[in-house]
């Protein structure tokens, strides 16, 4: 339909996964993901970095947007709000919802779900990052909480790597009891309850997804990692919000997705500007260089990059295109008089004065 | 419906205006703008100057973001576009949408058409301005741009001051002609054709909104206002942009709505700070004290609230909700399962890996 904007719900998008299957939507997004990535250019693609209002009353949260302009493409912000408290009233911490603007009218393209998108994209930016840091043959992945970000942590990084073994761990032990009966549905590789201690020693890949207070972090200990781990930290996006030990950052090569943002939000707040290595974009251009990392300590920084929101929410609109799903609403239906905001009034009765 | 977010586009809001009218809106939205301003607290409310895109290809244009915090109550952003030329192709110049979301969870509580909201609550600003500011006995009104935001200046100060004739110019004459055409809907006023002179001299009060490009104002030459002017200066919001001329300003007292913003993209970007007198919540708080500007020569410089955009939103929800309008949409409907991104697999056969 003409002019109106699309709204895709987890409705469409749960019927969508039925078309593709979920796997190939993962595999899909890791793969234009790492297509955005190495075409990635700071002329080109204009990610701000979020900002956003942080409060302790009436609960404690925050609010934040997140837009992305992609030159004569277009542009994405995403509404995202945390509230680590959402889960008491079976309300997923992470809420978001993707906007899409069409650059040449401004008018409304999409409206696209973005809890599901959210924990889509983040599994992918992890699967890339691991594809190219993590040790080849790793097949012991380490989860260290096991909310919503930590089925798809799981569910993308098998896709990159053969996991095996799948060692969980939570403080909200019934999460984690919870994680263990929910995975079934998305890996053949085997899920047990692990300590910290069990999962620094044996885990090729480490991921972090915590909602750990600010001053709260570390979550692990860090000192008995294998000497090859990669570890994806997922949970750091708030100042004084991080999860992984200082020692162990500097004995790592850190790779931030986004650097302006991860000095202000991520692992990186840790470290001073050289101690950090490349970002995401630039390893995924030239992988090869990177190779010689595989075996020693690597860690991801993910804070999470506009751009993943743009892909996921492109893949996601196309994909409904194709199957016919989402709403079509009308925003605005004054087309014949665009200079008259009350050109409506002439269609009723009572409203004249 | 719990859990849902309303979505209320322009045909809900013309039901709504059918049932209320289009003056009760107005004197509404005038009222509770006005109340807004008396308890605007900077501690409370949290306006983030507005950020964006501006592009030149594949057109000129920009869109912007502005958000807005409440303490205790609410957040929302108004997504906006300016796009000058969109009405070639049918299209409103200014494209918006206002997104309130729950402080409490993070969801999208509201998505709420924004172009005609936009119009009302600039139209409503100018009145409250032109309420404090103009001649008391202000009778004429002179329209530089007839554009979408000429309407509602000529609504919103119809219903403050006794306005008898109504003096309307634009460098496109059709546009002059369709608003002479128009009016008859919302105003009793005599509207009449005039030259920018006319305007000038017999005006008691003068709305500047047109899109006049960077660099290409100010809009009329100034040398030949009465005495007691006032300007409503709606055009300029973006660098480099604006309407009114340097030595009418510096003759007159100068009322930001939004000092920050109306320094870097409002007509103030022509003047030092010791040149411009007090924001309009300023003004409002303590009317009395404005009283002897009336008398003399006063510009409001508005350049957009992101506190007005909650305002109006908030009174088309409400009326919404009264009259049972607007579209209820589950974005999210995973609140059994809010720390499986993949509660959804369950429920269909294919999707299974």
């Amino acid at each position: 339909m003409t002019n109106s904007t699309t709204i895709i719900t987890s409705t469409h998008i749960a019927e969508i996964c039925d078309e593709i299957s979920i796997d190939f939507l993962m595999d899909e997004t890791i793969r234009q993901l790492e297509l955005a990535l190495q075409h990635y250019d700071d002329n080109n693609v204009l990610v701000k970095k979020r900002d956003g209002y942080f409060y302790t009353s009436p609960v404690y949260g925050m609010i934040e947007w997140m837009p992305v302009y992609i030159q004569n493409q277009g542009i994405a912000t995403k509404l995202v709000g945390y509230h680590p408290h959402n889960p008491d009233q079976k309300i997923a911490t992470i809420q978001a919802v993707i906007c899409e603007l069409d650059i040449k009218t401004g008018r409304l393209l999409t409206l696209c779900e973005g809890n599901f998108a959210t924990a889509i994209r983040t599994g992918a930016a992890s699967a890339i990052a691991s594809k190219y840091l993590s040790y080849p043959s790793s097949s012991v992945l380490g989860l260290i909480g096991c909310g919503a970000q930590a089925v798809t942590q799981l569910h993308a990084i098998s896709r990159v790597r053969h996991i095996e073994r799948v060692l969980i761990y939570d403080t909200d032990k019934n999460a984690q009891a919870e994680f263990l009966q929910k995975t079934s549905v998305f890996t053949r590789a085997n899920v047990i309850d692990a300590t910290l201690d069990e999962i620094e020693k044996e885990s090729d890949i480490i991921c972090t997804a915590t909602s750990v207070s600010v001053g709260g972090g570390p979550v692990f200990e860090g000192y008995k990692t294998r000497r090859h781990v990669h570890v994806n930290g997922v949970g750091a996006d708030f100042k004084g919000k991080f999860e992984i030990p200082h020692h162990l950052l500097e004995q790592s090569y850190v790779c931030p997705d986004f650097l302006p943002q991860a000095l202000e939000e991520g692992e990186c707040q840790q470290l001073v500007q050289d101690q950090i290595g490349d970002s995401l974009d630039i390893v995924v251009k030239s992988p090869n260089d990177y190779k010689r990392y595989q075996n020693g300590r690597t860690v991801f920084d993910s804070t999470g990059f506009a751009l993943e929101d743009y892909v996921i929410m492109k893949i996601i609109k196309d994909l409904a295109k194709k199957f016919e799903k989402g709403l079509q609403v009308k925003l605005d239906d004054n087309f014949d008089l665009p200079k008259d905001p009350y050109y409506f009034l002439q269609r009723y009765k009572k409203v004249v004065i």
